[in-house]
């Protein structure tokens, strides 16, 4: 599986308010549009922007819990969509192996950015949504409605 | 430092909406009420009604964390109250050594209960819970104030 490094670029709002993290090629333009969760999407801009919380968050106890038992965060990728839901490996090296962890790329994304471990995309899938959300501009772009609703009652 | 068992009770809500934990003694009647954010909540209440999330949430991907390091949480302690901010003490035993980490209580026990660890409070601060509870309790119930605003009005 050939993968891309992504650098996490924001923490946004869609139009509902559902919280998106927006992830972007380290060597490109391409992004990725991530739906998550509220508290995880707290931990991921709590992170960004440098703050401290008085108390661990669940994902700064992760981190407590990985320093504990001598685990290393080596990477996490990102892996596939299956409908609407991502799915991520925490790639995980402790003292006697490698093992990858099945998880949500909110809590995989998290834990990167506490541990400073690099966060990957599967190259296919990057290319396959790409694909998507230009079609999926195309359709709902103006240009793709060539009359425009205020002209039309003039008529 | 002499603990006393609780068993996790209930997740509510307050008057103004902010989940509560309720723990109750194991061995008796006292309660102790934790407030967690919203997160936290749902993860405890998820697992205390049996219901199993589609994708692993932040809290199961802790218990694959212990799986893959073979960590096991051998009980969690319910340690203080500073302000009203609650302190709990996660205990791990990993392969070579005991361990204690600082973590809010919320995610404690949402911790304990998918591992079957026990959840322990000081008995020193359960002491004290009571007491100051018992006290707000007298000085807000109906018998503290004698005049009944309605009668108040007629004299």
């Amino acid at each position: 599986m050939s993968t891309i490094k992504l650098k996490v670029e924001a923490v946004a709002l869609d139009w509902k308010g559902t919280p998106i993290v927006v992830l972007r090629e380290d060597a490109g333009q391409r992004a990725v549009f991530i739906w998550v969760g509220i508290g995880e999407a707290a931990a991921i801009s709590m992170h960004l922007e440098g703050q401290q919380p008085p108390r661990p968050l669940t994902h700064d106890l992760i981190v407590l819990i990985l320093d504990t038992t001598h685990a290393k965060v080596e990477r996490v990728v990102i892996t596939d969509v299956r409908g609407s839901t991502y799915h991520a490996d925490l790639h995980l090296r402790t003292e006697g192996s490698a093992n990858a962890i099945d998880c949500r790329p909110s809590d995989a994304i998290a834990v990167a950015l506490r541990t400073g471990a690099p966060i990957y995309i599967d190259g296919d899938l990057l290319d396959r949504l790409d694909k998507e959300r230009k079609e999926s501009e195309i359709e709902f772009s103006p240009g793709a409605t060539p009359v425009d609703p205020g002209e039309a009652t003039v008529h």
